[in-house]
C-alpha cells in the first residue's frame, strides 16, 4: 500500500469524526433529544444535563459493574500500550530509521512508514537486540497491568455483590429433577424455603402473547380514537377504530379464561425436569449450589441461578449428558465455521497487494469489507451458544463472545496477515517452494500498514457514530412521526438497549491483539492503539453515564475471559517476533496466566461464602418477593398468582421451620 | 528367545510354586504360625480357623473397602481377559496357525509359539480382518467390565461412608490461616464446632519419642530381670539389669517434665499458619469443605480432612503456591528419572536378544532385572510425593502409585518392547534407515514370547511367596528367639503390615498393560494373564480376610485411577495393532472415559451431600472424641489433657449454640 493512500483514508476518517463531533456537540444540546442523548438519565428520573466528572462509583451506579469492568478493560489495554510506547517509541524508531535494509533491495518501492520498521533493519544486525529487549518490556508491563487490573475487577465484584440488597439469584438454584422438594427438604432441613418446579410454557406463552398484542392493540386504537374526537373529518376512521376497539375486547375476553385455564393445565401437567430452588439465606444457597449433591453425578446436578430476566426457560430441563452433545456439536459447528470463512477472508485480504486495484478502492474497501464480516457474525454465534442449552442469557453472551474472539483472531488477524504474505510473495514462492519462512517475516511491516488504516477507521468513524448517535436518532425521529401513537410505543423507540459486550470486547480484543503484535516491529502503530482505547474510554465512559441501560448484572463475570484473552494475545505477540532468546517469555506468559487463575478464578466462578455471609447483618429478605421473581411471566398474569395455593402442585408451600424430616 | 529357555524357566516358576503351596499347607496349619497366617484374625480376637467362604461384605468388614476395592480391581481385568480370550483364543490362534508368513522367511528362526501370532499371517492377508474385529471385541469388553465395575465401587464408597459411625474425617476440614476461630464462627455461626491449630512439634516430638525410647527400654529390662530371678547363675546380668532399671527411671523422671514444658510452649508460641476445623455435623463440614471461603482464593483454602492417623503435620502449614511450585519442581524431577531409567533398561532388554549368551541366563536374568529395579523405585517415590506437601498420607500413596504406572509403563513396558525391537533389528536399520516402522510390527511378537514368561514368573513365584509368607515367617521366628523380649517386642515381630497398594496396582497394571497389548497379536498370552489375575483374587482375597491389617481407610479413592488408567492401557493397546480402521476405537474410549468421569468421578474427590445426610438420622456423635483424635500423641501424652483449659491459646473452646456472632 502506497504513502499516499493511506494519508488518504486516514484524513477521510479524522474528516469524518470531526463532523460527527460537530453534530453531537450540536445535536445533544437541542430540545427534545434528551432520549436520545441521555435516555438512561431519563428513565432513571435524573436531570439529564448534570453529573459530569464521574468516579467509578458513579458509572457503577448508573451503568453496573459490568460497565465498570469494561471501562477497566478498556483503561488496562490504554495502560498497557502508553507504558510500552513510552519506550519503545524513542528508542526503536531511531534504530529502525538509521539502519537502511530496504534502501538495498531495489525490485520494490518501499514507502516511508516501512522505513520506520523493523523491516529496515538489516538481518543479523546488533540492532535486532533493541527489539528483542523491548517485546520483554512489552511483556513486563503487560504482566503488571494486568495484575493490578485482576486485583481491581475481584475487589470490585466483592464490594458489589457484598453491598446490594439481597436478590433472587442470591438465594436460589438450579437443579434438575422432579419432586424436588423432598430431597431439598431432607438435604437442608434449616435452610431450605420453597422450590419451583420448571413447567413447559410453550402453549400458555402463545395465548399470553397474543393476548398481550390484542392489549397493546386496544391501547393504541383508544388514543387514536379520543385524538380523532377532537380532530374532525375523519370520520370514516374513527368508525373503523370503533371496531377495532370492539374487536380487540372481545378477543381479550375470549383469551383470558382461555389463558387461565391453560396456566393451570401448564403448572398441573406440563412439569417438566428441572426446578428453581429458594433457600432462606444467601449462605445457604450459596453453600448448597457449590455442594455436591449426588453419588451419581448426572442424575442430581445443581447450578447457580441466574437473574430471573435472564433464566432460559426453555433451556432449564435439557439433561447434563444432553448438554455435553450439544455443547460438542457447537464446537464442531465453529471449527468448521472458522476453516470456511478463511477462504472469503484471504480473499479479500489479497486485494490489498493488487497493484491494479485503483488507490481510492485500496484505500477502503478491504477495511469495509472486514467490518460488514465481522457485523453479520454475532447473530449466528449467538444461537449456536444458546443451542448448547446454557441456562442463563449473560452466560450465552460470554459463550458467544469467546466464539467470536477465536474467528476474529484467527480469521481476520491470522487470515489477513498470512494470506496478503503469501499472495505477495506467491511468485517467488514458485520459485523456491522453501523460502516461506523467511517471506513471511519480510512481508509482516507491510500488513502492519494495513491494520493501521483498519485500526483509525474503527476509532475515527466507529467512536464517531457511537458518540454522535446520528443512526438512533434518525430512526427515532422518523418512528415518532410515522409510527408512534401511544407513550408505551414513544418510550420503546428511544429505549437505547444495553451495551452489547458480546461483539464489543472480541473487536477489541483483535485492536489489541494487532497493536501488541506490531508494537515491535513497526512501532508507529502504538499511539494509534492509544487513540483507540483513549477515545474509546471517553466516549464508553459518556455512553455508560448517560445512555445505555443494562439488561442484566453479572458483576463482572467477562473479566477472567478477557484476561485469558489478553495473555493469549500477548503470548500470539511473542510467537510473533520470534527468537530463540524469547522463549522465556511464552513459558512466563503461562506461568502468570496460571498464578492469576490460581488466585482470581474461583471467585468468579462461584460465590465466596464470606462474600455472602456478610449479607446476613442486614434485614431478613422478602423470601416469597425473591422466590416469585422467577414465575414466567405467562404464568403470571394479573394478580391471580397472589393465592397461590391453586397451583401447589408445581411449587412447594414454604417450610415449616419446625418440622423435621430426617 | 528359544522355546527350550521359555519351556524351562515357565517349568522352574511351576515347581517353585508348587514347592511354595506345599509350604503354605503346611506351614499354616502348625500351632504356633496362627501369628503369621492370621494375623488379622488374632488381632480382632476371632478364631483364626474360621471363616471360610467369604463375601464381599465380609472383606469389607475384615479389611475395609480399598482392599474390597482391589479385589474388583483384579476382578475387573480377570473379566476382561475372560470375556476376551473366550472368543479370541478360538478363532484367532486357527487363523494364525494355518497361514505360513514365517516360513517364507529362511533366514531366522522362529518357535513354535511365534507362529500362534500375527507375525505368521501373510502382509495384506484377509485373516487380518480377523485380529482387527478381535481388537474392537476387546475394547466393548472392557468398556462394558469396566463401567460395570465403576458403578459397582461407586456403589460400595457410597454405601460404607453412609453406614460407617461419624468419623473424626467426617466432621472436619483443613484450611490455612491463624485466628480460624473468628472467621468461621462467622461464616458458620449455627455449626462451628471448635478449631484446632497446627503447631510446629519437632522439638516435643523429639523429647517424646526420647522419654517413649526410655520407657520401651525399662519395660524390656524389667521383664528380663523378673525372668532372671527365677533362673540362677546370672548374677552379672541382673545387676546390669538393675542398673539400666535406674538409668531408665531417672531419664523417665528427668524428660516428663521437660515434656511438659516444651508442650506449653509449642501450643503458645509455635502456632503455624494452618488448624484443623471442627463442625457440629457431617453435612455442615462437607457443605463447608466444598464451599468456595474467599474472594483471594490462595488467602484461605479449605480441603477435606483425612483421618487422623493419615494427617502429615508438617505439610499443612505449607502455602498455596509454595504447594503448585513443589509440585512442579517433582514432576520435572519425575520426567527427568522416568527418561533416564530408560538407558539401563533398554541395555537389559538388550540382552534377551543376545545370542551369545547361555540359555539359562536368557531364560532368568531379564525377569530377574526388571523385578529388582522395579522394587527399588516405590520408596523414592513416596518421598517425591511427600515432598510435593500432600497433607494427607493416602493421598500421598495415590501420587507415587500416579508416578510408578508412568515409570513402569514408559520404561519396562514400552522400553522393553521398542529397545529390543531396536537392539534386534540395529543391522538391518544400519542398512535402510527408513524400515523401523515395519521392523517394530514384525518383531512384536518376539518381546511376546518375552512378557509371556516374565507375567508367569510374576504369578508363580510372585503369588507363591506372598502366600506361603516364607520371608515374613523365617525374620518373625528369627526375632522371636533372639531379640524379642517384651509381649509389645513379639506383636511387633509378627505385625503384618499393610496391603500395599501403590506398588502393587501399578504393577498388576502392568500386566494389563501386557496382556492386553499383546492380545491380539499373540493371543497365546491370554490364559497366562487369566492364570495371574485369577491367582491374584484368591491369594490377596485370602490374605484381606486373614493377614494384613489396612492402615487408612479412603473407601476407594484409588478406583479412578485404576479406572482412568485402564482405559489408558486399552487405547495403548488400540494405537499398538495400528490400522486405519481402528481409529473409531481411542476416540470412542475417550468418550467413555469422559462419560465415565462426569458420572462417578465427584463422588470421589468430594461426599456428596446425600450421604453426609443419611448420617443425620443416627445419635449425635461425641465431638470432643471426635475433636480430641487430631490431637498428636508428642501433644497428648498421659491424661494430662483431660482438662484442655491450659491450651485455650491454641485451641478454641467449643462454640456455644445460643451464641449469635453475626
Amino acid at each position: 500500500m502506497e504513502i499516499s493512500s493511506f494519508l488518504t483514508s486516514f484524513g477521510s476518517y479524522l474528516a469524518i469524526f470531526v463532523v460527527l463531533m460537530l453534530l453531537f456537540i450540536w445535536l445533544s444540546g437541542r430540545p427534545g433529544n434528551e432520549v436520545v442523548y441521555y435516555p438512561s438519565r431519563v428513565v432513571k428520573g435524573l436531570d439529564p444535563h448534570e453529573g459530569g466528572g464521574a468516579s467509578e462509583d458513579e458509572v457503577i451506579a448508573m451503568a453496573g459493574v459490568d460497565a465498570a469492568v469494561y471501562l477497566v478493560f478498556l483503561g488496562t489495554a490504554l495502560g498497557i500500550l502508553v507504558l510500552s510506547g513510552l519506550v519503545l517509541l524513542p528508542v526503536l524508531l531511531p534504530v529502525a530509521r538509521t539502519d537502511n535494509n530496504l534502501a538495498l533491495s531495489k525490485n520494490i518501492t518501499f514507502n516511508d512508514l516501512d522505513k520506520l520498521s523493523m523491516g529496515n533493519i538489516k538481518e543479523k544486525s546488533p540492532r535486532l537486540w533493541g527489539f528483542l529487549l523491548a517485546t520483554y518490556w512489552v511483556s513486563f508491563v503487560t504482566f503488571y497491568v494486568l495484575w493490578r487490573a485482576y486485583s481491581h475487577v475481584s475487589n470490585l465484584r466483592a464490594t458489589a455483590k457484598a453491598s446490594s440488597e439481597v436478590k433472587p439469584q442470591d438465594v436460589a438454584l438450579l437443579t434438575r429433577k422432579e419432586q424436588v422438594d423432598d430431597y431439598f427438604r431432607n438435604l437442608h432441613p434449616d435452610t431450605f424455603y420453597r422450590s419451583m418446579v420448571i413447567t413447559d410454557n410453550t402453549q400458555a406463552n402463545k395465548i399470553w402473547e397474543e393476548l398481550e398484542g390484542y392489549r397493546k392493540k386496544l391501547v393504541r386504537a383508544e388514543v387514536v380514537f379520543s385524538g380523532s374526537k377532537t380532530a374532525t373529518g375523519f370520520l370514516g376512521l374513527v368508525g373503523k377504530k370503533v371496531d377495532t376497539i370492539n374487536f380487540c375486547n372481545e378477543k381479550i375476553k375470549e383469551l383470558e379464561p382461555k389463558l387461565e385455564a391453560e396456566q393451570k393445565v401448564t403448572l398441573r401437567e406440563k412439569q417438566q425436569n428441572a426446578a428453581v430452588v429458594v433457600f432462606n439465606s444467601m449462605s445457604a444457597a450459596v453453600a448448597a449450589t457449590q455442594t455436591l449433591h449426588a453419588q451419581l453425578v448426572d442424575t442430581w446436578t445443581v447450578s447457580e441461578a441466574p437473574e430471573p430476566r435472564q433464566l432460559l426457560w426453555y433451556n432449564l430441563p435439557k439433561r447434563f449428558f444432553e448438554r455435553k452433545v450439544r455443547s460438542l456439536i457447537v464446537y464442531v459447528i465453529v471449527f468448521l465455521a472458522v476453516v470456511f470463512y478463511m477462504v472469503p477472508i484471504t480473499f479479500i485480504s489479497a486485494f490489498t497487494t493488487l497493484a491494479n486495484l485503483k488507490n481510492v478502492l485500496e484505500a477502503y474497501l478491504p477495511q469495509i469489507a472486514l467490518i460488514v464480516f465481522m457485523a453479520l457474525l454475532p447473530k449466528f454465534l449467538l444461537f449456536l451458544s444458546r443451542a448448547e442449552g446454557i441456562a442463563s442469557e449473560s452466560h450465552v453472551v460470554r459463550a458467544a463472545s469467546g466464539k467470536f474472539f477465536y474467528f476474529i483472531i484467527f480469521n481476520v488477524f491470522l487470515g489477513v496477515t498470512i494470506g496478503s504474505t503469501l499472495f505477495a510473495s506467491f511468485k517467488e514462492i514458485e520459485k523456491k517452494p522453501n523460502s516461506i519462512v523467511p517471506l513471511l517475516g519480510s512481508s509482516l511491516p507491510k500488513s502492519a500498514t494495513f491494520f493501521l488504516t483498519f485500526v483509525a477507521l474503527k476509532f475515527f468513524v466507529g467512536y464517531g457514530l457511537e458518540l454522535s448517535r446520528v443512526i438512533p436518532l434518525i430512526i427515532y425521529r422518523l418512528k415518532r412521526r410515522f409510527l408512534c401513537k401511544t407513550e408505551g410505543e414513544i418510550k420503546q423507540a428511544w429505549a437505547p438497549g444495553a451495551l452489547g459486550y458480546a461483539t464489543k470486547v472480541p473487536n477489541d480484543m483483535l485492536i489489541v491483539t494487532i497493536v501488541l503484535c506490531y508494537s515491535v516491529i513497526a512501532p508507529l502503530i502504538i499511539p494509534f492503539g492509544v487513540l483507540y482505547f483513549g477515545l474509546g474510554w471517553l466516549v464508553f465512559r459518556n455512553q455508560a453515564l448517560k445512555v445505555y441501560i443494562p439488561e442484566y448484572e453479572s458483576y463482572g463475570r467477562m473479566w477472567p475471559h478477557i484476561h485469558t484473552r489478553m495473555i493469549a494475545a500477548l503470548i500470539i505477540y511473542q510467537k510473533f517476533v520470534y527468537a530463540p532468546f524469547m522463549l522465556p517469555l511464552p513459558v512466563l506468559s503461562f506461568a502468570f496466566a496460571f498464578i492469576c487463575n490460581a488466585r482470581f478464578y474461583k471467585a468468579f466462578d462461584r460465590v465466596p461464602l464470606e462474600v455472602a455471609a456478610s449479607h446476613k447483618a442486614k434485614q431478613t429478605p422478602n423470601l416469597e418477593a425473591l422466590f416469585s421473581a422467577y414465575i414466567p411471566p405467562c404464568l403470571n398474569s394479573g394478580d391471580k398468582f397472589d393465592d397461590a395455593d391453586q397451583f401447589e402442585d408445581a411449587r412447594s408451600q414454604p417450610a415449616s421451620r419446625t418440622t423435621s424430616f430426617a
